[in-house]
């Protein structure tokens, strides 16, 4: 055998493996995927230079005519539709603030994520990124005034309950101080960081009004958010509270527009990781949020709260989705979701 | 039945329809599916300022620290793994410029997209964001100094052969001028300029690394490159001409680096759609790339042109995997692949 055909053949038998290993699952079975924008809005520009640029390396001149009507703010939105359903209605996923929803894809360190687990458990997901990130593009800086902001490195670490807080993030992986116990795979953290994406602190409104055109869409549905994402359907419920059927918020920051009583139809499953007593701000956004469950069950609303280790399942991270333990997390959302009447067993 | 009930029932009825319009087709059956980023680099900041922010409403102040490391330059990769696999390597789909991988999904009026088309013959298919677009982000201001560019609505329908040139564009849809028998579709025109990104003049050699990182990645492979994507894919090919076991380049702006002879064992498909010939900026495009094909020849490579209207497919813009006849495109490119002992039949 030559040496090219020996390393054909040897990638070959590589890929088998691959092919092997990732068929120990069954596979995924869909009716459909795809996905589509919605909401967003036409802004007219008007007094802008007119430009001659060259597009690619050694390509024709073209004109860059930055006046006319810019399409911006609207939402992306990816939809992966089960051919063999139990979840009685669609589930909408939401990510937090400076990411996509690549949150609920694969792991950083390379496991399943939350959105495959559902569409395994029978749910229809739809999963999108919020106005201004990833797919869903962003708006020129004459339209969004101020700028964007970047997360360095030690930012999620210090604030997201990797590490120990403040000065808990060191350039070196093995002084990094890490809370006792941690599920976050920290090993594949320059990983994660790859996955975030810049926010503007002006754009709360626009964001909500795609997710409510969303809901217009797609729903009646059922809501998991995360964080950001978390304060974003609480919002967002309170303008469609007919049609989302339930909610499940993961360590929502903060909780909604003040109005618990519009939303007391709708199921509420509140879930909390690990270490929060240890950080100020986790227990300010978690008050928050119990504040508007207090209301929501003050005019007949039905709430639940875990707190993790309570249930004996400890070390998370605010990022619960791509801790070691994301599946057993998963788990406790899944049954409450059956016990509630959302999805056959 | 009451109001409430009534109109559950209806949506009920609705949901039950969509889905058997749905059935008609076959499940995808896909043995995985998820997402990675690859590529990328590290870029310290420093003296920049720290400031005290809210990061949602009526949340805690926390503090933000400019200055760190920031991740930069890498590029998300979604994949799609197929049960009955037909194609002899993974296909590796590129966009053109100002978009996403959106490009091969749904088509902005609804239709099937390459993407599932491609799955569904049997092919795994790696679905990137060229690293600055979607949901692979952008450097900080900092980092990369030129203002991205955004494209007025104008822009492509006059220079992506949809309407009639400089001036065909009106805000108004029943005033636009659109080239006779063009196949995009025109009344989704909207929903297209949703999914444009903004792009950086200055970024193609990050995009390459990228493209590079994947490459040693994932393949052996095939890849399909659109537009921009196109001039990516032949660089890139020059940097692992071991690795490309073929290319598929759809309207490539421009060609390669001009090492057309790096990649004489790749068998090389250019497509063009119609009207080429009414603008001197796409006679320019394939001008330079049928030149570097022909350098592949010189070399003893094997390179198709196909030019889709001398096949009576005709009526096609720029954006061919959204014109109405994209299905008939995609038949060309699919038979074309097993024809080269690249998938069964």
């Amino acid at each position: 055998m030559g040496r090219e055909m020996r390393s054909t053949f040897i990638a070959a038998l590589a890929t088998s493996l691959l092919v092997t290993a990732a068929s120990a699952q069954q596979p995924l079975a869909l009716r459909d995927m795809g996905s589509f924008h919605v909401g967003g809005r036409k802004v007219e520009v008007s007094g802008q230079p007119v430009k001659e640029i060259q597009r690619v390396p050694g390509g024709p001149m073209s004109k860059l005519d930055l006046n006319g009507t810019y399409h911006v703010e609207q939402m992306y939105v990816q939809y992966f539709l089960v051919q063999n359903r139990k979840g009685r209605w669609p589930l909408l996923m939401w990510h937090g603030a400076g990411l996509t929803g690549a949150t609920f894809e694969t792991t950083p360190d390379g496991r399943e994520g939350w959105r495959d687990m559902m569409i395994r458990r029978g749910w229809d997901v739809y999963l999108s990124d919020a106005t201004e990130r990833g797919r869903s593009s962003f708006a020129p800086p004459l339209i969004w005034k101020d700028d964007p902001i970047f997360l360095p490195e030690a930012d999620p670490w210090e604030r997201w309950r990797i590490g120990t807080g403040p000065g808990s993030f060191d350039p070196d992986p093995a002084k990094r101080k890490v809370l006792p116990g941690n599920q976050f795979p920290v090993e594949a953290y320059d990983a994660f960081m790859k996955q975030l994406v810049p926010r503007w602190l002006s754009t709360d409104d626009v964001v909500i009004a795609s997710y409510v055109a969303l809901i217009d869409k797609v729903c009646l549905c059922v809501i998991l958010a995360h964080s950001q994402g978390g304060h974003f359907a609480f919002r967002a419920a309170e303008q469609r509270p007919d049609k989302v059927k339930a909610m499940v918020s993961v360590e929502p920051a903060t909780a909604g527009a003040g109005n618990p009583s519009a939303v007391k139809e709708m199921p509420l499953l509140l879930v909390y990781g690990d270490y929060i007593d240890l950080d100020a701000r986790w227990v300010a956004y978690r008050k928050a949020a119990l504040a508007y469950a207090d209301g929501m069950r003050a005019a007949g609303g039905k709430v639940d709260v875990v707190s993790l280790p309570e249930r004996g399942i400890t070390g998370n991270s605010h990022m619960i989705m791509m801790d070691k333990n994301s599946r057993a997390v998963l788990d406790v959302i899944a049954k409450w979701l059956v016990d509630n009447g959302l999805a056959d067993n």
